[in-house]
């Protein structure tokens, strides 16, 4: 069994989604991170960064696996599954080149956004405003070639981008402001991955009582 | 052939060790940053983000290959050649986890952390200095339990943390100062990767003329 020890951020509900796509039995470890439980010894066992996700899987080949990282998560549940991640091939690492667009670019860079928009620091919220804008810009390109990410097919490069725009649309929608609703084909395909079945669930997996 | 169209920068560096580390021919395509180069439509063709490095692979199974991103070409070049990366199995996930920290966690924080140094912004520059403190003492405390970053065996995610800690050691001292030198493990570590003739090369590596 699975178990995915996680909250409800961008990063956090990535291998929710990914389960529910796989449609294969997990569990939920809810570690809240607005309580500080991500510094807890037992969480820093399985994610010596203090960072949700990490995932659990007492089933796996050659012994129980713990990894932390949504990105290693995420291609480890396509890889074990065969799904959302071609094998081999041109489609394999076109996929994985954008998920690490993502790990290293987009979701870092949105992150500090969030951060300096509530700081008193005109250089840092300008500074990362510019990156984030950057980053849209590159995003709608990339979808004006092609429907998903990487291609004509929905891999686990779209999870991952998809968890972080919605956040973008939420939360900096005040300092992002007509950024987003310009990008007719990031908003194009928002519609095409949130119809997703997996991703709506995954989308709106609370924890109770939080 | 191999071509790598990169740079002189941390992660500029991490496909040129790679490749030393392989032993296989390839050539470098400079791409000098530092005078906009990454932004000329044939670059931009290969690496849509802008960003050093990027790899083509015109002997790549299924046709030329094109990537961007230093985690996907890293990964990338070791199963291609089934060297720095277990084919599978715990050693595998391992290893990719430590990539991901480092392209999603080690280098944004530490570039930051570079800009911000640079600038009058006391919230900018502790804040990510208080990042990289935490970042260093998780990379300690995981080469205390293990010689490298995934276990006992030298892999593409010490590769990957190798340039940004040397990068630390040569353009952040005076803003980390005595975080770098406690660091034991981590020192000793530095060491241990940077007396590897493949890693001495590949930060030895000068573009003539620039
Ligand atoms: N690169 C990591 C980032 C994970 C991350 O930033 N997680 C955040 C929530 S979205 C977290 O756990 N923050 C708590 C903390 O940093 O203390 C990944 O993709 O898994
Ligand atoms: N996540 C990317 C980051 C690449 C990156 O930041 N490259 C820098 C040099 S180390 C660059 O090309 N900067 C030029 C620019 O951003 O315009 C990777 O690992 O490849």
């Amino acid at each position: 069994m699975i178990t995915l020890h996680t909250w409800t951020t961008p990063n956090g509900r990535k291998p929710v989604i990914m389960m529910e796509e796989l449609g294969e039995p997990y569990r939920i470890a809810p570690v809240d991170i607005t309580k500080g439980e991500q510094f807890q010894p037992a969480f820093l066992q399985l994610s010596p960064n203090n960072k949700i996700p990490a995932l659990v899987d007492d089933t796996a080949d050659g012994g129980p696996l713990t990894l932390f990282e949504s990105g290693a998560i995420l291609t480890y549940l396509a890889d074990k599954h065969g799904k959302l991640l071609a094998s081999a091939g041109p489609a394999r690492w076109q996929a994985l080149q954008w998920l690490h667009w993502q790990i290293g670019g987009l979701g870092p860079m949105l992150g500090q956004l969030g951060f300096f928009s509530k700081q008193d620091d005109a250089l840092g919220k300008q500074h990362f405003r510019e990156e984030a804008v950057r980053l849209l810009a590159v995003l709608d390109k990339q979808l004006a070639a092609s429907p998903y990410l990487a291609g004509g097919e929905y891999t686990i490069a779209d999870i991952a981008a998809y968890t972080w725009t919605v956040a973008a649309h939420e939360k900096l929608r005040a300092v992002l402001g007509e950024e987003l609703d310009s990008k007719s084909h990031v908003q194009a395909w928002l519609e095409r991955v949130g119809a997703r079945p997996a991703v709506r669930k995954g989308m709106a997996w609370q924890v109770a009582g939080a």
